[in-house]
């Protein structure tokens, strides 16, 4: 056994079965190794932001980490955009990034660069195995460590030698760390307020938009406290049969406005909600003057617990409000507008479908619709680095194959990791494609104008317009093994949309709108 | 005026011209100023690692840096792999990275993180503008530091209220750093010991391969110093009329079969060679046992002068040897390899094109008939993070509108910023694009065997083969808006090739062999 073989068996035995690869030479051992455990599951990205997105899908539908098999420091650098988002969404992920032998790190070869930094940011984690017998170990403590909680991703640096040599390596068991329960100070604390406050709401996030969490939440809007959750979630319920909380508005200012005349909010599972992005006279915080904050449940806590726990200390009864089962009736027709999409993605979406969302500005018209659509979950972009939904589906379709999963993809955001087509179609994993496609970034012609920097010009247009030339997902995906069909109206759509959903395998619809 | 009117006006007075960019809310003013410094040129790339190569290869070819415009800590990641390429070819690149206002980052908003710790393994410079004031000056002080001597990428964290604030910005001029002469006693040395030697070498790297450089350097070569380059150079002229030195081998045991009997090996703009990876067994340093190693000339020194005076110390003639003009006569026929793609190639490119090289095992054939055509320059992979050959050529076009710009590319290096593409049809370029199609990882089929690895597996074939699917770039390129032809045969080629030279303009070449 050598130092790849101690890890694969390692990761395997702590239930660590799906590796999101793109190798280079000094991953060879590594990938030699992969033969020998044919229970890791190897998944090739042409791109590694595909493989840190696929491994946050996965991770997020999972609960397990999946892992990740980078090419030293420049390797990682293409996954940090998609590990940053995932470190937002709190999602275990084991990287392992492969690197020069020990020995030879002092020549500074071409590749050689300062790995332990570049991963500093966005790893909650970070080890390097630099002799082959401590591979085993450091592999079990990268595994618990990614649980957290509240859990992220880790990085387990593996030196070429430290993979290549002898090791010694009875797999090592990691132990899953268990979330405590909140304190009953808190409880008691956010019951007294409740009781005593005129307008509470109560502000879900992370591991309390789970379906055990939103439904004891429902609880607590039925005794008056208005439940709201994150802008965006890394997953959590919708449709038919589930609680729909409102959503913390993206904008601010909207935010506040909807938010007038709270004197009491009260956190569980996530912290103040603030603005996304500071604008000129604005404010950052999105909690209204004088009103009181008290934190019920923190990250790492128990939220669902936590929510029962206040929801019995209230009275509350022992269900809350959920969503009745309303599709539209009527096919969509005519002019194409994300309502008409969400529209049909509702009437044809099946039960337990995993809504991958990356779509921004036409992100509210799927909501819409789905509020009411037939039960499903919805995995959302947490981090703000868009180029997320492609990759987010190849995991979550590799972590639950007998789900139909939906990438839903601006055309801007779908670019930064179009590569994520060709694994889908390697890999045969029933995703259903769709892209916005209005050949704009939309979300920065708005922005423009909210942060003051006045009427785009010749120069910011350039920088802003996505057409000239327009894009042709229906080739690109072609190009990588895809079908594909384009639709410029809601009829099209929607005969696209139930082809799509009728049949299994992975296929795109380009939306013209 | 406003901190993003002051950088901008004061990255044009220093002669930054070109900004390769891929904004977010947080660089909004920084869009709205571009409007009002026509001089400025914003080129639109759909992935920020497509924005740092171009800025890459803009540098090489400019002599100047260009700027890139990046989205906070995520947008920076996306753009690592070809910032450490650009490290490793020391050329001089100004980073604009937008950031929250410096009052909202306490409120650790979704997409906010530690830019500086991120920034720092490939950044020559790192400051963050944390008032409008100090834009002006450090706009200044990171042109000028990224010049080095010897240069390289600088990351300058533009905060949003910097930007939107009123700002003082008389443009302030930055100091070109002068490169010194290496000293008298170095050249003394050098010449002194190859009298000594019975075998001699010179080693050239960095700025010592550019026309000048390798001119002084065949000087040495006409009185029995044999030269040679390191494996990749960022910049360096190839074909008739230039000296052509060796090359050092890319695996380290042929490199030292070469090297046998040197007892003497100079660095000129370079410094010791190493193996580009450790394998088990094999050396990490390419230098023969027993043999003196001097340094003619550090990185940061004048490399054309300190050959020039070293020539002159040991009495060369004023000229060394070239090499004359011999094209292939026939046209390649048949089986399509990479050497009858290297002859077509050789044919038709005209004087002055500049060859993007990421083509990895495809090289040398390339290389083999360039050697004798018509005057080019080559610009390679100096950082081994594949995914260069596009954006690269990207910015070569821009810095040289009147320059043919080939762009070289295997199919898995060309995948990881495909969206190149796009921006070659936006803007135009008059870049040639070739893809080696082999549909593997046919270098890491290689290296698995010499790692010692074994024989490839299941497991291990899933993630070194690149077919299934074959990727149709022909469809992917038309996706993007550029025409495209697939060749599976060396007439085609020779034909497409061709035509391509013919005719201004992008246009993309899949070589299927």
């Amino acid at each position: 056994m050598n130092g790849a073989d101690a890890l694969i068996q390692t990761l395997v035995a702590n239930e660590v079965t799906a590796c999101f690869a793109n190798p280079g030479t000094s991953e060879m051992q590594f990938v030699a190794a992969l033969d020998g455990v044919p229970a890791m599951r190897p998944v090739l990205c042409q791109f590694e932001g595909v493989a840190t997105g696929a491994a946050d899908g996965y991770g997020r539908i999972a609960g397990a980490p999946a892992c990740t098999l980078l090419h030293l420091g420049p390797g990682y650098g293409n996954g940090v955009a998609n590990l940053h988002n995932a470190r937002r969404a709190f999602t275990p992920i084991v990287n392992v990034i492969g690197d020069h032998a020990t020995y030879h790190r002092r020549y500074d070869a071409p590749l050689n660069s300062d790995i332990a930094t570049l991963v500093a940011p966005n790893s909650i984690w970070a080890k390097s195995a630099d002799t082959p017998d401590t591979v085993a170990n450091l592999t079990a403590e990268a595994v618990a460590a990614s649980y957290g909680p509240p859990g992220g991703p880790v990085s387990l640096i593996l030196p070429a030698d430290s993979a290549w040599l002898p090791a010694q390596g009875a797999p090592v068991i990691a132990q899953k760390p268990v979330r405590p329960a909140p304190a009953g100070a808190a409880v008691d604390a956010a019951a007294r307020a409740i009781k005593a406050a005129k307008k509470p709401v109560v502000l879900i996030g992370g591991q309390a938009c789970l379906a055990e969490g939103v439904r004891e939440a429902a609880r607590l809007q039925a005794v008056g406290v208005t439940v709201y959750t994150d802008t965006f979630i890394a997953r959590t319920p919708r449709g038919a049969g589930s609680f729909a909380p409102r959503k913390m508005q993206y904008f601010g200012e909207m935010a506040l406005a909807e938010l007038e005349g709270v004197d009491l909010m009260i956190y569980a599972g996530t912290s103040m909600p603030v603005a996304f992005f500071a604008y000129p006279n604005r404010p950052s915080m999105l909690v209204p003057e004088g009103c009181e904050t008290l934190t019920l449940v923190e990250r790492g806590e128990d939220s669902a617990a936590g929510l029962a726990a206040l929801a019995d200390a209230l009275g509350a009864p022992k269900q809350g409000p959920t969503q009745a089962l309303a599709l539209p009736d009527a096919a969509p027709s005519g002019k194409q507008t994300a309502y008409t999409i969400g529209a049909s993605i509702a009437r044809h979406m099946p039960e337990g479908a995993i809504v991958c969302d990356d779509s921004v500005t036409s992100g509210a018209g799927i909501a819409a619709a789905g509020a009411t659509a037939r039960p499903h979950e919805v995995l959302a972009l947490t981090g703000g680095a868009i180029g997320i939904g492609l990759p987010l589906a190849i995991g979550a379709a590799v972590a639950a194959p007998d789900r139909k999963v939906l990438s839903l993809n601006g055309d801007g955001s779908a670019m930064y990791t179009i590569q994520a087509l060709w694994t889908m179609a390697r890999e045969n994993l029933d995703v259903t494609v769709v892209i916005f496609a209005n050949y704009t970034y939309r979300i920065l012609n708005i922005e423009m104008m909210r942060t003051g920097a006045g009427e785009a010009g010749p120069s910011a247009r350039k920088l802003l317009d996505l057409g000239d030339p327009n894009i042709d997902f229906v080739a690109i995906a072609k190009g990588m093994g895809l079908p594909a069909v384009a639709c410029a109206d809601a009829d099209a759509f929607e005969t696209a949309f139930a082809g799509a959903m009728a049949q299994r395998g992975p296929m795109l619809i380009e939306a013209r709108l």
